[in-house]
């Protein structure tokens, strides 16, 4: 059967800070700049989540977009979205919630419901000016 | 000389209506919800076409836009626009037109007109929401 | 107060064909070429519902948007989404499903409620290149 | 001469809590639902600056927009981005941050630098999904 | 009968220099800086043609896009797409080619060739960030 | 440590007119048609440079976007943005400044600023309907 790649964009928003609590004031204001304000500042994050497999002939699917909407849901949405990720989210408190690591952690949550080898990629865009990649490696 | 890939977004927009025939109503209407609606829905089809090969010392090309946006016209526009996908193409009398169907029938009708090796990756949008990437494999 | 407007951009998606039953076959199908097409096409719909109004200076808002998504869902996308416009729609029996006249459709069922003079204006896309735009007069 | 309106898209990001202090904990629950989370939560805010009034002959500008620009960044970029709202501006000790509110900020602190008449509308996008439009009045 | 806008977006792409000849190379240098280069520089161009007018009972259209576009081609396109504004088109010989300037370039030809009231505006995008709106006063 | 892939997407533009000198008029009108045009005509580019490595363990960060847009700004912005590059940027006298080869030209130009390895691709889009993608093979 022809292998495929299906995607959801799905969509979360948040608030997070740049903040390494080992390193001092100094060096946290000078690496993160202004997303070291310890306030914090937050984002509207789009991610495409990428499955891969083969397309069930019964179907016509690789997957089910409803179920990968749902997984979305309960993984991630449920627990990232309107949350100040380093105050709400246990994870992030030994991971700076860079973009790089929201992608890590929402492609661990992914990955431990899906079978193994069908998540392919994960793309986080944090402005519509920057975007991470993910693929497990 | 060094290779690259080039790609064409292109538009056409469809009805269709997930089902299979096969099976009965009950699960075609489980399995697929409102898509499975016996009138149709309808989708704007956004696709990107890739080309990959080395750039052409005479052209600075590798492939001509014009020429590639030709073969959309006549493999692709020409059977998929303004049609019922189920009925107005043969095709998808045998294949349920779900967005890896139409991509697999796309990359099939440009792969027989387009030199071995040279057509890369096929990504179509659905909705603005949902995407597959086929690359013949 | 200060008045503001605000919007809600909603999608939905669904099939149609344009044509006119008091007019020869000949007419319609020179009056909407590929539009006409018997067995129907179809788009994916985005909309912007522009409601204005003082700012409530108990709450910040001119509305409430969850509660606009609500009116959407109940009044458009529990009628329109994934339906064949002509043949699931009866409004669309006596009106051609034009962008203009779904613009039409829209207002009317969110104006019956929404109070008077808040309901502002419908921005309709049917394909990423042509929108319609209605303010009830 | 003729008359023209002029627009510039700007971006800042920042956290929010919607919140009113006169309320109790319940109500603001139950209106702001999970926009109220203590610990903030963020967005991408995109702008759009319009400024209207005659084509100046000299230059065919209504406005430089490099100037727009150095306005933006001197009156709201510099105090609202990568900021928490309710923590880091004043401003919104007194005024809950929804997108009403904040275009109503943007524009009293763009109003107070551009000559009389000439500031037309912003609209302001809090996530690609809702805008608000404020023109003074 | 109900009035509608109705709105077809269209593209060309073109080389302009801003320059007044009036003026000193001083003044021009600082007046529209790396936009003064001799040598020119260009964009892609976006534009929103809207056009307004009761609905017509019988196709269920204000205007036919089809019609629009096909004015677009002939007026516009025909003779700004692919060409440097400055050197292929003798209007802006007197006219410094800003984008307000070609807003009203557009809305002359559009207006000779469309029913008098109907066209209501013209929205030129020149980057993604910034735009002119022009409707004729 | 886990690799990612960071992606910043950048903004110029530019006039060019596509013509190889080594070959007649006639030859070059037939194979470029508009984009020939002896006068010029341009776009906006929109680019997004693609950085891999690993998550530095004590910033979150594959890379600093700031750094990344600083080596934009020197290497690229500065020599192509509002220019023509034809006659402004040397490289183009001996390559034709077609997408591919503004693409190859930006990727050498970063690649001798990013240590080996790190820099992954880069994705040039000459218009909305166009792109291409280099990654230095």
């Amino acid at each position: 059967m022809p292998r495929c790649t299906v995607a959801r964009r799905v969509h979360f928003n948040a608030a997070h800070r740049l903040h390494n609590p080992a390193e001092s004031e100094t060096w946290n204001r000078d690496t993160f700049g202004p997303c070291n304000n310890p306030n914090s500042h937050g984002h509207n994050y789009e991610m495409d989540i990428e499955v891969e497999g083969e397309i069930d002939p019964r179907t016509g699917f690789v997957v089910d977009l409803a179920e990968l909407e749902r997984l979305f849901q309960e993984e991630i949405h449920a627990v990232l979205d309107h949350r100040n990720l380093n105050l709400d989210v246990p994870w992030f408190l030994h991971h700076n919630p860079t973009a790089e690591n929201i992608a890590l952690f929402c492609w661990e949550r992914l990955a431990a419901r899906i079978p193994a080898g069908r998540l392919r990629r994960i793309r986080l865009w944090e402005t519509p000016r920057n975007y991470v990649e993910y693929d497990g490696n």
